[in-house]
């Protein structure tokens, strides 16, 4: 029901997926009246594989988690987490509040044992491809066990759904000198460096998120948000002056319409829509955040980013990572 | 001495700058068997504006800083702040080692009082030109007065540089909303809202950097730099992207080659080059950081910075304005 458009884009993406996914199964979980007639194109076959759950609330995008929480147990939301905890679904994808979708995950599906805090984790554009930044915005305050706590969670997810063995983890810092950065970092490098099962490759500065040196970027929540969206904002600073400059005459606009397609090509490669699907790690179970602004197409991309984390069990290889953590410190579960 | 190129480039940016700026006077320091060379093409009118310092040793651009400032009272880098805080200067622009020459600045200038730390400040494009952003990482844990001293010192800079009457103050978080981001940056919101003297425009997000909604944003070093570093790396990974989706073939080279007026406009509006000369803000004099890689021109901007500094007397107008703040808490300077 959420984001922008709600079930107007949620829906048909869901159909959509069904049929690139032939045995996936979607419970869409919100106001009967308003998904119903959406269903009208569908297929008997493509029926079968869905089914509606009917919720009398929606939480608003401007909602307080915390109240969401306690006073909106008849919400959307509420209801598809409430269907992961209790095993008739594999994995839950909202478009709605980030803040309240966090809040409700943690109470509803709990967080892995060893793991404080969820973190939110999400692809951005390479040169070669793409990495993942974690955290992204749920924990502003980090310790150094936190950020390791990022690093094993996002090097199993990454290692799931991207399919490498041995993905490369840096750690957002200043500087690449070992001297750089605040307490936290420094202290957390030397900790992802005694973990033998993390290809910990060291600091990576802000340009070197983009220039490909590693898989995954850990980072406190602030940093990481800061960082993605400074990066976000001068990429449209870039688009609108370009767009400003191809505009100036007769001659340029011209010019721009040859260019077309340069530019179009560039703009799909760098498109945060195409890596839309933020994974909330650390749950008990898979929770998947699109763009507000998602479109049909762009929300397609987060429900395949379940269907992926789903496919390969992550919160569970999660835990057994930490577990394994866990007994090579001598089951010293305090040090998390 | 210092940057990527030395004198071959600082000398010669240093006679254009004479040449800008008639009533401006240079001391050049360094090793004089290097300077004296590139002077062979100088008038006498500029010669009589030039003078050269002899340094014996030069800091290294790995150079730890601490070492610096003990081992390196002969170096160029130490004479010519010298000179500033024994007034033969009014400022100091270097290439070199930034953590060296913040080091060495604070150990020969000082700070001002009211001041615990220097901080970092440049520009950075926006919509309709360009805004500055501080601490950019010489402080990489920043308490909330530490952020308030820095939009104090901020504010008064730009006001001089720029000639804006009430710069905008801006304090960089992950939100718009007052309950956003951790507890110095609240603790700092209210700070700031409470000087009658900056024109405190709350919170701006890390795209709202780009946006041109403030003149200054405020910040602790270690997210300045990653924002700052992050936004870079973008912008060349979408350079990088565009040369070569136009360099996939004949015809797309050749439409490169008629769209080059185009490129090169977008590219010299963004050119940090253009932006060249970090101010050192914080101490008992002026104290202009270049990029290593500066060329002439681009070292030019470094010089232009100090001279308008110089010129409206930076140091001495946040001296001022820290005073009032003093006397409006009653002269209460334990608050800072």
């Amino acid at each position: 029901m959420g984001g922008d458009f709600g079930p107007r884009v949620t829906v048909p993406a869901a159909i959509d997926a069904l049929r690139r996914h032939p045995s996936l199964r979607i419970l869409l979980v919100g106001r009967q009246e308003q998904i119903d007639p959406l269903l009208s194109h569908c297929t008997s076959i493509e029926l079968d594989r869905l089914a509606v759950v009917h919720a009398d609330s929606v939480v608003a995008m401007d909602e307080k988690p915390a109240l969401a929480l306690r006073r909106r147990k008849d919400s959307s939301m509420y209801l598809a987490l409430q269907a992961v905890a209790d095993g008739r679904a594999h994995a839950c994808v909202s478009a709605g509040n980030t803040g309240a979708l966090m809040v409700l995950g943690r109470g509803i599906l709990q967080t892995l044992p060893g793991i404080d805090r969820p973190a939110i984790t999400s692809a951005v554009p390479t040169v070669n491809g793409h990495c993942y930044m974690l955290d992204l915005g749920a924990n502003v305050d980090c310790t150094a066990s936190h950020l390791l706590q990022f690093a094993i969670m996002g090097s199993v997810m990454v290692r799931a759904v991207e399919n490498i063995d041995r993905p490369r983890v840096g750690l957002l810092n200043i500087g690449a000198e070992e001297i750089k950065g605040n307490e936290q970092v420094r202290l957390a490098s030397r900790l992802l460096a005694e973990q033998k099962q993390l290809n910990y490759v060291g600091f990576v500065e802000g340009d070197g998120v983009f220039s490909g040196r590693a898989d995954l970027v850990v980072c406190d929540g602030f940093v990481g948000n800061i960082a993605l969206k400074s990066s976000e904002g001068l990429a449209r600073l870039i688009s609108r002056k370009l767009r400003r400059s191809f505009g100036l005459n007769l001659y340029r606009r011209l010019l721009a319409l040859l260019a077309r397609p340069v530019l179009q090509e560039l703009q799909a490669q760098l498109d945060p829509g195409r890596r839309n699907g933020a994974s909330l790690l650390g749950l008990q179970g898979i929770v998947v955040k699109s763009h507000g602004g998602a479109n049909r197409s762009c929300f397609g991309y987060a429900l395949d980013q379940a269907v992926s984390e789903a496919q390969m069990n992550v919160p569970e290889r999660i835990s057994e990572q930490l577990e394994l953590d866990l007994q090579s410190r001598d089951g010293s579960v305090k040090t998390f």
